[in-house]
């Protein structure tokens, strides 16, 4: 068997089963394999940063990478920004770029570029196959790290791919997380049964179920306070389920969360840094004088707050959120409003991925009491996340609502994972916050210092303005397959999401409603 | 002034006035700042590949640079492949990508990327402004590192830019070419007079009109034949123009054009290679036992073959295309039908931006004796590259009809072009050719031999369809401001194309057409 044929073959074995393509020339070898293995269900994205924001959703639901082709270095540069996210999340994801021929990279044809630097900024493991015979063994070593929790960047050159005499290899075994480390639990433990006002901030596999409860066990036994990192790559919440509020995004709210902390335990997350810098503003959010104690890494955080749990409160359970949902509002459609109508009307076991930004401002509230649900945030921080992860996403999980919240200016990154919904009948909701304006930029463009308050200029102010020409994305995700419409009022959003959640596969509902900076 | 301001005082001073932004956080002193010099345009992309795509038309018909603002490292992968086509084209492009403040990456924030390492993989100039003082001195000299063909990237940290003391510099002095080389021209000479068989391939600076004449001048001299890179960054061609044959793009038909010729003298372009490599197949494509010479690089071509015009055919002039279209056709519409439509209505003056890939089969022939207009192409093989560049040609030449001719599956990758098109009220006609596939691949997956002719899998084929759904180019156009109408006859696409080039402002036509390879 061919290079490919044996790399698929592989993929399949070690549990690998769907990949997500955009692929090119150099790629027609994989392409053609795939009808070869068909365990192996190829899912075309018609643009790379679906297909890696796809994967990344996909893996955090699925607990598994997916697999990526993409076409060369300028399909790694058009995937690079869904790959930061990924590799922010510490997603087990699977790329596979293929490249020119080993020989006729030499000739500097006009798709030859420097693949292995872009794909080093990324990537947690990284290799470039140079014989057919070994493209079995590293495949299913790029499969074992990225289970590990990291971007595994496989490059495949075209005659690798399509030369006879490979042979499929066996799973690898995944590289051991550190585990939980004894010391760092008794030096947790300490600082918990100090008495001073203690912080857990949470993340990695500890913001699902398990590690909610431990984290909540213990806050509750040490008089401590659980935060969850800002933007965790899943967090399980709802009724039923463990509450715990997440550290504010903007600097100056997660400083006063953290306030007057002696101690912070980081349990999967990393110490509070400001997602940006601003003039005479601190970047290290830890409070003065307060000691930070690393309890476990993102891998085993979970493990290492049960264990902490069962030695400071042995038996105990934790508290979870009620069930309570907003009274359905009526009237003008703003971020407040649209956030309590999804609160009432959230279906049991959705998938909320939020890249909703300013505009969702009021949706962790609005459905603290909804369902016990599954949200997926920007981890990275770069947009154009949030449609290509909703793809992943319900294919990782099909009989799982997936409700997209997507603010207007960063769905036009990768709109076209509408397409994909649409071809793979994805019951996919989305519900665009069309406020047509880049509202956090306008917000930060005063954080910043940039201008006073009452002085943007109008040159400024044009560059965060979404509204000339207004965007449709009725027309939009209607020319892309997906059923939409446009709704201006609570009850009309209600409607079309209670229409939306009955119907199988996609929609897309454009919510119009006002900035919350134009008054 | 802070480091923005003179960051944007200095680029107007030599000579760059329109800023292609997707700006974030860490840009925001530079959006703030551009109210403080009127000079300077700025102009919204809605994704990062259209600003850089943008960028590169922009430049290829200003001649002069434009700059990108880029909001970190994601910001600078999305805007890569784009950036990949301008190095391919040798298109000056300045490149400012905001980063985090210096002392803020440290804290290895969210959006903390390697974008030294991305931005070096397409940058002939590269460099990190680490004090305010410097802004200015760095400023001058990236831009007279682009002006000297190449995209120059400056990484602009944002206290650098926040920080008061900076002062604008002066326009630094462009690095010169090369120049021509009197050897180089003797030797070709010697080639030219040998009387054996010889192609001249020309390329850079040499496909306009100054360095055509001389080409032309040259081959009717000498009796050698004349033929243009396959991928020029901008061939100048119709009525009134001398006409050369451009390399073809397949293999196969390319060794053709070359067979026999025992000279190859390169002006201004690379010895040629096929685009991509194919079993049993040679990537070089300098037949056997021909001798190449290299005449000149990309910068001195032009002047290379005027002096050697002048040396070998002294007084000579060229001969020129007849101004001659093709009768409109009637009828369904086909690749050539549509192409053939195209000819007979392309209006004086055009600039004609082709992404249409295998759709766009005939339109070289259809055009040829059309009124002189200028072609911009796909140079490094990094499709969604060509609404975008219709957006920068359209700005940079204001006065000249833009035509976009689009291939669908190309289009979607930034799509969003059409946003700015609208915005900007710019004269683009786009003409999707719309055949529901990615036609090039299904042709390279048999010409890579990946499967016999008969026999691609149900699988492999999916992966290369775009008809399930159909991709409908008129809704997603009005989504974004853009007039749009479909059309399916030849007769159809005349009175659309007639109404698009009488009208202001952005117009699409969807052109629904077979694929050429459905039979």
């Amino acid at each position: 068997m061919n290079g490919a044929q044996a790399l698929i073959r592989t993929l399949v074995g070690a549990g690998v089963d769907v990949c997500f393509a955009n692929p090119g020339t150099s790629e027609m070898h994989f392409v053609a394999a795939l009808d070869s293995v068909p365990q192996m269900r190829g899912v075309l994205g018609l643009f790379e940063g679906v297909a890696t924001g796809a994967a990344d959703g996909y893996a955090r639901m699925a607990g598994r990478p997916a697999a990526v082709l993409l076409h060369l270095g300028p399909g790694l540069g058009n995937g690079l920004a869904n790959l930061h996210n990924a590799r922010r999340a510490a997603t087990p994801v699977l790329v596979v770029v293929g490249d020119h021929a080993t020989y006729h990279k030499r000739y500097d044809a006009p798709l030859e570029s420097d693949i292995d630097a872009v794909a080093g900024s990324v990537s947690g493991w990284f290799r470039r196959t140079m014989r057919t015979s070994d493209v079995g063994t590293d495949a299913a070593e790029a499969v074992a790290a990225a289970r590990a929790g990291a971007v595994s960047t496989l490059i495949l050159p075209a005659d690798v791919s399509w030369t006879e005499g490979a042979e499929p290899a066996d799973a690898a075994p995944v590289p051991p997380s550190p585990g939980v480390d004894d010391d760092a639990v008794r030096a947790a433990l300490v600082a918990l049964r100090s008495g001073a006002p203690t912080v857990l901030l949470i993340g990695g596999d500890a913001t699902r179920e398990p590690g909610l409860t431990a984290a909540v066990r213990i806050a509750e036994a040490a008089g401590a306070r659980v935060l969850c990192e800002t933007f965790p790559a899943r967090l399980q919440r709802g009724a039923g389920v463990p509450a715990v509020d997440r550290l504010a995004y903007l600097a100056e709210a997660a400083t006063e969360q953290l306030a007057g902390a002696q101690h912070l335990i980081l349990a999967g997350a990393k110490s509070p840094v400001s997602f940006f810098a601003y003039p005479g503003k601190p970047s290290d959010l830890v409070p003065q004088g307060c000691a930070v104690h690393v309890l476990a890494g993102h891998l085993d955080a979970a493990g290492a707050l049960q264990q902490l749990a069962d030695e400071l409160a042995p038996g105990t359970s934790a508290p979870v959120a009620p069930a309570t949902r907003p009274t359905p509002p009526s009237g003008d459609l703003n971020a407040f409003s649209a956030a309590a109508v999804i609160g009432a009307l959230l279906p049991e076991g959705a998938i909320l991925v939020d890249e909703s930004n300013t505009a969702g401002i009021g949706v962790a509230a609005a459905t603290a009491g909804a369902p016990a649900h599954d949200v997926l945030t920007l981890t990275g921080g770069a947009i154009g996340y949030g449609l290509p992860a909703a793809v992943g996403a319900a294919i990782a999980a099909p009989d799982r609502p997936v409700l997209s919240l997507q603010a207007d200016g960063s769905a036009m990154y990768t709109i076209s994972a509408l397409w994909t919904q649409a071809r793979e009948q994805l019951d996919v909701t989305t519900v665009i916050f069309n406020n047509g304006a880049y509202d956090i930029l306008r917000m930060e463009l005063q954080r910043v210092g940039a201008t006073d308050a009452a002085t943007p200029g109008p040159k400024a102010l044009t560059l965060l303005d979404l509204g000339s020409p207004a965007i449709d994305f009725v027309k939009i995700a209607e020319g892309m397959g997906v059923a939409a419409r446009r709704v201006t009022t609570a009850e009309g959003l209600a409607a079309a999401l209670t229409d939306a959640f009955a119907e199988p596969g996609p929609h897309l509902i454009d919510a119009v409603m006002p900035s919350l900076l134009s008054g």
